[in-house]
């Protein structure tokens, strides 16, 4: 349970996706081009909402008991054995009834749309891939491995060192961006300021007999989930109660979540034993600094706190000058209770965070105009709580209608859609979706989350937050350093401003030992105490006036104390920036790529369903391969030339000389989503093939590197390259 | 201290500088170009050795004491006062000489050569430039910080990147390595099979009283250097103890060490408390993975364990052919004591490991030739232990002879050097040494440490070692996967096998019980002991066999086993391989590239010296800037359109229009390394100017980005486009 004082930020990566709360969408679960063959079939085409569900399956259910009746009347009347039968047969008809309506109804349920069977499905075919080919691996196998670590194998890796180039490129490079890199060990105090000591927590409960433990949302979830898909018959009263335990699950309390375990009778889920009451268990990895066990210390769960605790230094660094973002890449650390969904919610993950610092008092950014005109799916505040779903909206307009807060958050919303479709994410399972009220801070200005609909739902894979001031305020007051902005005034300005100035003199002779505390308490009054006070003095000549820190009233006289406005002028302005932080999930993202970027298609020669990752050029693990056609010295001779004018070109490539089928050699290789495949057919000049159309050209060898760089780089399209070189039909294609 | 039987490399980036022990180099401290005033003076021109001025000081001393007697004697005979201030003067004049000598004996005995005063200074000099220009920040410094923790700022952060991806092109691209990613947070078994958790500490003392804790070998080390270096008077047998146990500080045991502490009565430096005997301390960061308390984990000291335990899928992944490398760069802890020197023993720090799999009966590599003409300083076993210094040795040479153990080893030394030298670090100031036998690990077969000079000494910052094949054993034994590789060989070959039969019958009857132990006892036995038992059962029908099991002898008898030489075909060959492993401390490598990179040079216009990092274009943190000559909205407009060209380009740059002149301007950018400056000064076309050289050339708005792409990407090397365009003769240049 996070809470809304702390910082809603730190949080992008796990938050559970909502899609059971408020979303009645049924877009596609997952999008195929025509070549493909879909793993799961589209979702029923019937678009019955729940309610609706609920009515036909309680009337059919009241025809099955009357039916039932009926049969009972008959056999009890000793009708005859065709009247009996003829009933009997129509009893299980409206049986097969109530059974499929009480399916589509678990489908609806499950996973707003799609069955959450085909989704399983989809995604164990997704996984599978990916395992075998050690896109990831669990970390620490050979000892049966440790939930919520994962490792990245070689094409994993390849993948991800490529989209945090391409996120260095983007953000970084192009923003001129002040990039740091600090370390994970992070002391007691700067988690104490940032409040992740004593908030960073999730509830849990034991097993009381065996010790288990379980994240209390999480069994009151599963037990809210399966009791409305599983339980057709579910009076419509309980049905809005259980959906709304699951909409306010976040904000409930230990007392409230215990109580609710109690009435449902929620037992431990392994051994059915009584469970403990709910109490807070801090998610970060302790640790201890240095030999003498007195310095805890943690693993830091973000890596944000490394630029607030440097903003002075990155502020001079910047030559004083607002605004200006700060960027950092690293790992982050969060000990799950217990985790779940793969490679999205884990102990370990990479994070990419940026710190962009504002004067609060203007949240234009001079290149909004660049993005003003994107449109894409955004999720506003009211289309949730009206029910409806996600919207295509005009970047520009949302800001102009104050949909979206300001121009800067807005330009960082567009940047981060431009980041996402251009590492390969289906933009039409790509939503920005706005925080409601009770999931953002006290103190956020506004908050969006860039979801990204996969088999697990909608995930929140990127938060982008107006934060205000909060970060920078709390670390100034935790360690006395001020973290502020200057505004230089071209010309001084003149303020008014209140001066009280008490006469100690008087005071002390007035409340000897008490002097300082009443000192104190007239210097902390504010204007509008302070001039009520000065009119009193000015027609009563005295006031009573309470001193908190004393516990009492004193009497305060005319002389032992004056208060004034007074004219001062003003050289420059003195204030706290706001900040507004983009932060990425890389993990979650690569994820939900893998997913998106996943299609089978039939092979040629038997029926066995091919995996391809469409991975755009600037993604792929591995750009390219290069294939003698046939066991040749001469072609293996070739296939080394090119293989070295490509590594000192510094594209990664896989060369195969195994003689293995071509077909199947380019089968092997778009399982990992290899773009290009170079078939060496003659000694002068080779084909290229490009892994989703299948389509191929013929180029000299001297030039084979060079046009697979331009392509794998970005510099053109492969529908460019189509047009530049003769195409080769096929003599060599896929089995 | 790290016990031999642990791995040694998992220690590159700690050991302690073995410069005091072994060297008696005399080599410049550092490197400046023509254009550069020394920061600090070159050292004594006098090569004196530390023993021949020991003996002269020796002899000098004896003078002193000499002619301080003929003083007394004048004094005590009331001698003319002119006699006796003639004497005095002489006296003073031999004290003079003393000092003299005993200056340049600390001098040499401290640092081996350049006064460590001058080195103090020269390090003060880049540190301070490094703080200022935030290349790097103590981590928390609003906090105070804490000791061994630092953050890369914006231009140190840039560097480190660079350098990453220079090594992933250089060795994982290059090589065709397989990269992988694993996590930080590893769970106990692993590192208890690593032997880290048993074995990764130092000994440590506390303080008594107030509990404060020391490296033990730190302090003794450090009364033996202070020793050495002010007490000119130490008898030469004293002299010769000292510097024993500087040699052998690593292999002293606790209870050693101890000893000496008490025998030289060495207290607590800062309280002169009395002192703890020493005890191990592990250096791992200790925390707990999951909520229940109960499955102890450990923050990793190193990458290469995530490797080793995917060596199976690895292997697979690779087609299963050996040898194959794998890669990673990831982040490692290691809790010091009390952390020294900087940048160079810290917390937290990148390593980038490379474990290379082989097999242990071929270890030739078929790129050997590609370095073999490679002549570099090395410093093999030999050189080190007659007290000679390193030598410039041909690469191919060296394998040749049997100085480096194989060509595996000798390929990856010779990689190294290339890698090294191509970042900027002087190759002059650049030696592989070979571990003593003292140093490797007993199953090791050979190891050599790339050491970089800086102004701490000679700094280990890449060990390359052949470990043999005890990594993979190792977790073989303790996960009961078995991590082996296979040859099959291309016709079954026949071996002879040794079968033991035990009748259990036989056995049965007569040991009853203890049959099962005499089984295991015989399939036990190894060739030699089989063939004997057969012999003697052979000749008398009967042996008296000990089962240590059963803590007695018992009697065989012929019927009771048969033990025969069985011919077998074999078809394949199992063996654990052999692992080369390159291990980089990157902070280490940064550290010591900043040091090499730093010159300074005076100004035109005053005599403040200026700051320059001669980084490589590769390396550079910004690769370029744009400033408009003068304050003008034409040439603002200009530079923006040349910034976007850069950007679009991927080329990271500064836009600088404050119009400051523009040689502070290239002052400000020369400090943190900036190899080229676009200046505009007209509308058409512009200049660029290089760093080191100051030299200018024209280039046209259109070509200047893909001009400055071309050197920044090392394309092509500045003198390359020297050639090609006009230079410009200095209009605007350096104030």
């Amino acid at each position: 349970m996070l809470p809304t004082v702390l910082r809603s930020s730190c949080f992008p990566v796990y938050s559970k996706p909502i899609v059971t709360l408020f979303l009645p969408i049924c877009r596609r679960f997952y999008h195929l081009s025509a070549v493909c063959t879909p793993v799961t079939p589209q979702m029923d085409a019937s678009d019955a909402s729940e309610e609706t569900l609920r009515g036909v399956l309680a009337e059919k259910q009241a025809s099955v008991d009357a039916q039932a009746g009926v049969v009972r009347k008959l056999k009890a009347e000793a009708a005859a054995k065709a009247d009996i039968e003829a009933a009997v047969e129509s009893l299980k008809a409206l049986k097969i009834e109530v059974s499929a309506v009480a399916k589509r109804l678990q489908a609806v349920v499950s996973s707003s749309g799609g069955g959450s069977g085909d989704r399983e499905a989809f995604r164990q075919v997704v996984v599978n891939t990916l395992e075998r080919r050690l896109f990831y691996i669990p970390s620490f196998k050979i000892y049966r491995g440790v939930a919520g670590l994962y490792d990245y194998g070689p094409p994993g890796c390849a993948v991800k060192s490529n989209v945090l180039s391409l996120w260095r490129q983007h953000f970084v490079l192009e923003e001129n961006m002040l990039e740091v890199d600090c370390p994970c060990v992070t002391p007691e105090i700067v988690l104490k300021a940032s409040g992740h000591v004593d908030k960073f927590t999730d509830l849990m409960v034991k097993d009381e007999k065996t010790g288990s433990c379980y994240r209390a949302d999480h069994l009151l979830k599963d037990f809210c989930k399966e009791k409305l898909e599983k339980d057709s018959t579910l009076p419509s009263v309980k049905v809005a109660e259980l959906k709304h335990i699951l909409a306010v699950l976040d904000d409930l309390s230990a007392e409230e979540l215990g109580a609710k375990l109690k009435e449902y009778g929620i037992t431990a889920p392994d051994t059915k034993n009584p469970l403990s009451d709910p109490y807070p268990f801090n998610l970060m990895f302790q640790t201890s600094i240095g030999p003498s066990g007195l310095s805890p210390g943690y693993m830091r769960p973000e890596t944000a706190q490394g630029i607030f605790v440097n903003f002075k230094d990155l502020y001079y660094y910047n030559g004083y000058r607002l605004p200006f973002a700060a960027a950092q890449i690293g790992q982050a650390f969060r000990n799950e209770i217990s985790p779940r969904q793969g490679l999205l919610r884990v102990r370990e993950f990479t994070l990419a965070e940026i710190e962009h610092f504002v004067d609060p008092e203007d949240k234009s950014h001079p290149k909004f105009v660049d993005v003003a005109d994107l449109e894409f799916l955004m999720f506003p505040r009211e289309l949730q709580l009206s029910g409806e779903s996600a919207k295509l909206i005009d970047l520009g307009e949302a800001v102009r209608k104050g949909t979206i807060n300001n121009e800067t958050l807005g330009y960082f919303i567009g940047r981060v859609y431009l980041f996402l479709t251009r590492l390969g994410i289906d933009k039409e399972r790509l939503r920005f979706r706005q925080h409601l009220p009770n999931e953002m801070a006290h103190y956020a200005a506004d908050c969006w989350d860039a979801e990204i609909e996969c088999s697990y739902g909608w995930i929140e894979c990127v938060g982008i937050a107006d934060r205000s001031a909060y970060d920078l305020r709390a670390h100034t007051d935790k360690s006395g350093v001020s973290l502020v902005a200057h505004e230089t005034y071209p010309e001084p300005r003149e303020v008014e401003k209140l001066v009280i100035t008490p006469s100690k003199k008087e005071l002390g002779l007035a409340f000897k030992g008490n002097q300082k505390m009443v000192v104190e308490a007239l210097e902390a009054l504010n204007q509008a105490e302070a001039l009520e006070i000065k009119a009193a003095l000015e027609s009563k000549g005295e006031i009573e006036f309470e001193v908190c820190t004393l516990g009492k009233s004193v009497i305060i006289k005319k002389n032992m104390v004056s208060i004034s406005m007074e004219k001062k002028k003003e050289h420059q302005r003195v204030f706290t920036p706001s900040v507004i932080e983009p932060s990425f999930g890389i993990g979650r993202i690569i994820y939900c790529l893998f997913e998106h970027s996943f299609y089978t298609r039939p092979s040629k020669s038997d029926d066995e369903q091919l995996n391809v990752f469409r991975f755009p050029p600037l993604v792929a693990p591995i750009k390219c391969t290069v294939f003698p056609l046939i066991k040749s010295q001469q072609f293996d001779e070739v296939a080394k030339i090119i293989a070295r004018s490509l590594r000192s070109a510094g594209i990664s490539h896989i060369i195969d000389i195994t003689g293995t089928s071509i077909g199947k050699r380019y089968a092997r290789t778009d399982e990992i989503g290899v773009p290009f495949a170079i078939t060496v057919d003659s000694t002068s000049s080779v084909t290229i093939r490009e892994r989703d159309s299948k389509e191929q050209i013929r180029v000299s060898i001297d030039e084979v590197a060079s046009v697979v760089k331009e392509v794998a780089d970005g510099q053109s399209t492969w529908a460019d390259i189509m047009w530049r070189f003769p195409t080769h039909s096929a003599s060599h294609v896929d089995d």
